[in-house]
């Protein structure tokens, strides 16, 4: 949905905080195997926000809140391809812009400009060679692009009525999307076929993958994007899929599932305790709450659950403060979402970390990706998972580290869970938290019965 | 399908036509909004040539028909991410490589050696450092890497049996794709629906998309890559979908066909048309007979069609000599087919065109992509077309050229013809031709009963 007051309004919010003049690319689809064949055309995530649509090969510049575009209109030859495409007028109206010109015109008004880098190298190199400087989000940045990064971060860090809205889009094309993929995966033979049915329904609703569905048997492999494995009476069924808005909203969800229609005792103990988990995260959130703290929370009931099981040994926080639970569930708790699935994440750790905050060297810390206090208005993830990594479960030093802690006999009646993660995108509000997720069922017994049927 | 003798045999082929040593890059992944969220990774299609599988971030070197990979060993950090990954020592075996290295030691070995620029950007810039010369694929381009070029064109211009068993394979999937699509049509509303189902078919084989695909109700808008529009009754929908498999070879196919089952009278005249072309173009395919006449057959059929239809007047011999048939069909009659979808178009027109051949400047001839007499192992598109394209229909200097050749009033009756294309993929043999893709109906009563069923 493009609101032209929406626009207006975040303009003019980035010029009550800075003031120079700022210019934005929007980036270029990348070639594949020959120049006319490229990916999809995604544009940059600070471009969309603040000109809402998503123009190839175009930058706008800022000046106390007035926007002025800078594209070329479609050239004839282009029409004979691409068909009749909206000209620069057109969209100057559309997007609410103060005056448009040329590409060609950019480069007479970059004086004392800032920007951000954009991620495809194309626009990169154009970008450092009009500005005839270098660029970098790291502390060589510019004085003025770190002073922009950081006023946009505080724009971003929470979403208005608009953002939501297409958020909240997003996230119901992803649930139902999830619904298609738990209910068919009886009648799938391959984990290709079941992201088959999940990222059909997102393109039929003419949106894209916000990133590489993951659906995979071996859930224990965080990033796995193959899909050739098939489907075992027996397996679990991991599937992070996430769908993407026109205009460039994310969503991003995680369920895992049997694939022969019900959890073993082995398999539902372990879920309920990455639910228990899952659901005192989201209870805890609230604004002024550290997002670090949620994911400690996290961490600790976890330790709790596999305590209760017999595969930890010893007290839940002791375990968590010498990260032994992160044998288990090595990653964050989350992440903040919003027009990049870990929103603004092309800023490193600038928007994910307060200032003045950096990375843990803990190894059940290092890899949290937001550690902030919750703000009214933030979109987040909660996703806690379990897994068995051999990479983890076998490393010399991790074995001697936690080899007390770890019932290794026990955790053998659990192999059949290699991987559960549990994901849902949450909204901070004035008083705690909305599950923008919340169609979609958490619960072993819920999830089994939307397979039966 | 990897082979190692295939693949032994293309380097030793290579060996016999060039005598220095040279350096293919299979490139990396372009990154979308921030560097962990990346598009799906596609090897150079020469690298691929060469060395079989899509190894992200590796240079392979040839001598003589040695082949000697560099690439790096997971690390650590990504065996937690991405899991137990092959390692340089198991890829070596796998693709018959004579000696591994890492990556870095690739600069110790490139004296004298020729290559050929990737179109990932990043890899070119990394080429271009590593080499420490400019990079091109026109006259400026070194004279080792213009016979390199040429000698890699020679090898790629026909297909060995491991080639074609690829390319078969996706051709499969896309018969199936399109057969899936042709029948679901009566039950989606949208373009977009359509597009999933038949990307769908694709994503559940395990194979991606070759382009991006085409499903118009506009088949007049030669490139549409947008599908928000609904399906009304009468509409004729095109769809250009093609599969690419694994191993990156592709296939490309359209067909189409009303949205409601049945071509009216109109829409049925010109589709026999466009037909009448794609047969007589196909059936006249055999080594020796040049592309270009081919080309020429189409134009004329389809010339001869429209004017028995009443829409163009005069001699088609006339009218094509005058490229009055390109008002309709304005594109060529096809391409190359292979690894790439518009085969090795990244070399420009050097694969497309026979030394000493260039682009004509006829507007019925320019947009042709290859001009050679065709040989035994060639795969080709057949692909005429016939749009009502507002950009040239409404063009001054069309308008002018082309008025007496036209029946305005008579095309007004086929105004419910926005774009019509039949496209086919074709071997050619020691005899003639086979058409791949000959599993996909092509006649309009076989569509219609595909969608009645």
């Amino acid at each position: 949905m493009i609101n032209i007051n929406t626009l207006k309004n975040r303009r003019e919010k980035l010029a009550s905080l800075i003031h120079f003049p700022i210019v934005l690319w929007s980036g270029k689809s990348a070639s594949k195997n020959f120049k006319a064949n490229h990916y999809p055309f995604r544009a940059s995530s600070h471009f969309l926000y603040f000109a809402g649509i998503p123009l190839e090969n175009a930058a706008i510049r800022l000046e106390n809140g007035k926007l002025d575009l800078f594209m070329d209109n479609p050239s004839s030859d282009s029409t004979l391809w691409h068909g009749e495409m909206p000209t620069r007028e057109d969209i100057a109206v559309q997007i609410g812009v103060n005056n448009a010109y040329p590409l060609e015109a950019l480069k007479d008004t970059i004086d004392g400009v800032a920007t951000i880098p954009v991620q495809d190298i194309f626009t990169y190199e154009k970008q450092k060679a009009i500005l005839q400087r270098p660029l970098s989000i790291n502390q060589e940045s510019k004085d003025i692009d770190h002073q922009l990064m950081k006023a946009i971060i505080s724009l971003r860090l929470t979403h208005d009525e608009i953002a939501l809205k297409e958020i909240k889009k997003a996230v119901d094309v992803s649930v139902e999307a999830h619904k298609m993929g738990i209910k068919s995966t009886k009648k799938c033979s391959t984990e290709a076929e079941v992201r088959a049915v999940m990222e059909s329904y997102i393109i039929s609703q003419n949106m894209t993958c916000a990133y590489n569905s993951i659906v995979t048997v071996n859930g224990e492999i965080l990033h796995n994007e193959t899909y050739h494995n098939l489907l075992k009476s027996g397996d679990l069924l991991l599937a992070d899929v996430g769908a993407e808005t026109a205009l460039g909203w994310a969503s991003d969800i995680t369920r895992t599932w049997p694939v022969n229609g019900q959890f073993s005792s082995s398999q539902r103990d372990i879920y309920d305790v990455v639910l228990a988990a899952h659901d005192a995260c989201i209870e805890k959130m609230k604004p002024g709450i550290e997002y670090r703290d949620i994911h400690l929370l996290g961490a600790k009931i976890m330790a709790e659950g596999l305590v209760n099981l017999g595969i930890l040994k010893g007290h839940p926080e002791t375990l968590v403060e010498k990260d032994a639970h992160a044998v288990f569930f090595p990653h964050g708790i989350g992440h903040l979402l919003g027009l990049d699935v870990h929103d603004m994440e092309d800023l490193g750790d600038l928007a994910g970390y307060q200032e003045g905050r950096t990375r843990s060297d803990r190894f059940g810390l290092g890899y949290l990706r937001l550690d902030r206090p919750l703000k009214a208005g933030m979109v987040v993830t909660i996703e806690p998972g379990f897994y068995q990594v051999p990479a983890i479960l076998n490393h010399p030093q991790f074995k001697e580290k936690y080899n007390k802690d770890i019932n290794w006999d026990k955790l053998q009646q659990f192999s059949d869970v290699q991987g559960i993660r549990i994901e849902d995108d949450i909204l901070v509000t004035e008083t705690g938290a909305e599950i923008l997720t919340k169609n979609l069922p958490t619960q072993a017994e819920e999830i089994e019965a939307m397979m039966i049927k």
